[in-house]
């Protein structure tokens, strides 16, 4: 028997009636023959409201605690897709995280999965049960704790479940109807992947295609657990939405996959510190300590043994970082000249694992840049991946000329 | 060191406002001296809104499931108070029902307690820990499966701790100050009892005072807990509320203790049934059976092998029981020449212990009832209870007279 693996975020389970259509769809795939695990959220806006009054209480929460109130939205949405299936008359039953167990570590709020033992539910769908319905987002510590796992939570369930009981597949129905080569809203010519390599996605997923948490992807990829993202409000149909997929699932594709951007960037310079062997280190580490989400980091090249580091970070991080700076200049742990911050400054990426292949990408890349009279500010380069900053008033012509100039409106 | 049990029900932590009311009133007793066993509710309007939704999915709705979401209430209530302890800087978490674990029977909606082991939360106290938070209303079952107690949970789950912990009392904090002589909003000098025993207590509580639970009450009897029931609004006071205990623990008090009413009651005659044995059974199965609650019976004396039967019960369950019988004489199981129904009754009662030791208290209440040219339709009597049907239109009446005709404004 095949086990798939189907994924309702919270907005395709806000209202009963939702409910009542995600249970239509997993009917559908149990009819096609399948045993089915469904993750599910909590029902949208029922997660804040239950932070918003931990929050209200105390600042600086227990987390298990936090864990204990916040996982009952999930717990909710679990007994009701149940009962909504049984309605139907598809044996189903709920699971919670302790229920499983979904075994986690004792990091509460952000906790990681162990374990999930496949006996209990296997042996359910032994006697015949058609559906396990699990709450998402959820587990439980070795002191027998509630524990939640973080953002994206649900996603990494689902992926998890599909590892545990070798699903076919891991379908994540959400409010998108798949992965597109950019931003629809930025171009209009924005295509629908049908298929998009793992690699790919973590790129994509980590520059602001927010469809996915990076952490579910990763978890994909190392289990090679096929995942499909689709939308819980279209119509049926087997090619809906993008697969997920290793690499050599993709017979044939474009060089480039996507364009990404991020549009909230800053660009920071020291001017000219001291060239010396642990300089990076102790420009880094205090920016790590103090929460600052460094992106790419450019090195010039030295002149007279001192040298400029520019790094990108989210701009509203900006303060943060020349606090940290300056207070690391003071403890006299680094030396520089002058610290200048651009915040008027975005990200453009292109994506594809058909770069490792093909040459040129680069240079076309530039090319196109160049003859919109785009400056660019710093390149950085991944085996599959060149991004670059640029200002951000060019950040929508840049997604547009790169997006026509690869053609990415056409399917390989 | 000495358990105090304290209990809130869903209006003592309707807001984050409320739950930090009651957690003062928590800590207080902490300073005091005590390791307190906080049981609480959901907040109110939650419980309805989560049985609300499983009713609309499904009318006949798997109780397992029903369990799984009811729960939810409890579990966030029990998560925030915990937190507003900690964050006035008392030790305190919270515990679910699988966490004690609260061990059940199997009967989801309506489960019995089997066993409270005292271990993991006797080990947090002995380790610092001041307050143990405990979703009330909820335990788990031998399948480990989460099982709700039915109407009164939490009241019976405060209970059955303080009997577990040994417990020096188990405070009920609700929205009224205590048990009263009579409803207030009926006689203006209804007095607030200050103690009252477990007999009168339940005696009280069966008839419409519906301040505790029957279930809990029982059980608190059984194990010899002292229950304290009071307003979670007033002050603090070490007086406050209505102290329920054993019989002994009440030095001097009124004969009778109170005078309960039930409204809606109808009374119901089946005229010329045949007076052989095994008829009572012949009636009140299908009754049973069909879910009417009978109250008072009353059999009339025999004339040529005939008899008249008469019996109490809700006034919405008249039409159920006209149905029941209907059946029962087509099936031939029982005969009679008419069913009289009387939907315009209401009941009232006199309770106290001390009617087991002073006669004269029926007689007294009959005269007074004459006095006021109040018609008595049916009696029962108890050890500690006097009932009478009367005419609804006199119940007002009958209460009244019957208060002042005891003195039951004055103290013992």
């Amino acid at each position: 028997m095949s086990v798939l693996v189907m994924k309702f975020g919270g907005t395709s389970v806000a209202t009963l009636d939702r409910i009542r259509r995600a249970a239509k769809r997993v009917g559908r795939e149990v009819a096609n023959g399948h045993d089915v695990i469904v993750i599910v959220s909590a029902m949208s806006g029922k997660t804040n409201e239950l932070v918003g009054w931990v929050d209200e209480i105390s600042p600086l929460y227990d987390a298990r605690e936090y864990d204990t109130v916040v996982s009952s939205g999930e717990q909710v949405t679990a007994g009701l897709m149940a009962l909504t299936l049984q309605e139907m008359g598809i044996p189903a039953r709920s699971w919670l995280g302790w229920q499983v167990p979904l075994k986690t570590t004792s990091a509460h709020g952000a906790a990681r999965i162990e374990e999930i033992p496949a006996d209990n539910i296997a042996a359910k769908f032994a006697e015949g049960m058609k559906v396990a319905v699990v709450a998402g987002f959820q587990g439980v510590s070795p002191e027998g704790r509630i524990t939640t796992l973080g953002r994206g939570g649900s996603d990494t369930t689902a992926v998890a479940f599909a590892a545990a009981f070798g699903a076919i597949r891991c379908d994540i129905y959400t409010d998108v109807d798949g992965v597109y080569t950019t931003d629809p809203r930025i171009s209009p010519k924005a295509r629908r992947l049908e298929r998009i390599a793992f690699e790919e996605m973590l790129e994509l997923a980590s520059l602001g295609a927010r469809v996915l948490q990076t952490r579910s992807v990763e978890l994909a990829m190392r289990y090679n657990v096929r995942l499909r993202v689709l939308s819980s409000f279209g119509e049926y149909d087997e090619d809906a939405g993008t697969l997920v997929c290793p690499e050599e699932e993709i017979m044939e594709s474009n060089v480039v996959a996507g364009v990404a951007y991020s549009r909230d960037e800053a660009k920071m310079t020291l001017i000219s510190v001291a060239d010396r062997p642990g300089i990076a280190a102790a420009i880094f580490c205090p920016l790590a300590e103090a929460g600052v989400n460094v992106d790419m980091i450019v090195q010039n090249i030295a002149e007279d043994g001192r040298t400029d580091m520019t790094f990108s970070c989210p701009v509203d991080q900006v303060k943060r970082a020349e606090k940290a700076l300056q207070a690391a200049r003071e403890a006299g742990d680094i030396n520089y000249r002058a610290l200048v911050a651009d915040t008027e400054v975005a990200k453009v990426s292109v994506v594809g694992i058909g770069m490792r292949s093909h040459t040129g990408v680069a240079a076309k890349m530039f090319d196109v840049l160049a003859r919109e009279n785009i400056n660019i500010r710093v390149i950085t380069t991944s085996e599959i991946k060149i991004s670059v900053l640029i200002e951000r008033k060019y950040l929508e012509l840049a997604v547009q000329a790169l997006h026509d100039a690869f053609e990415l409106e056409k399917a390989a």
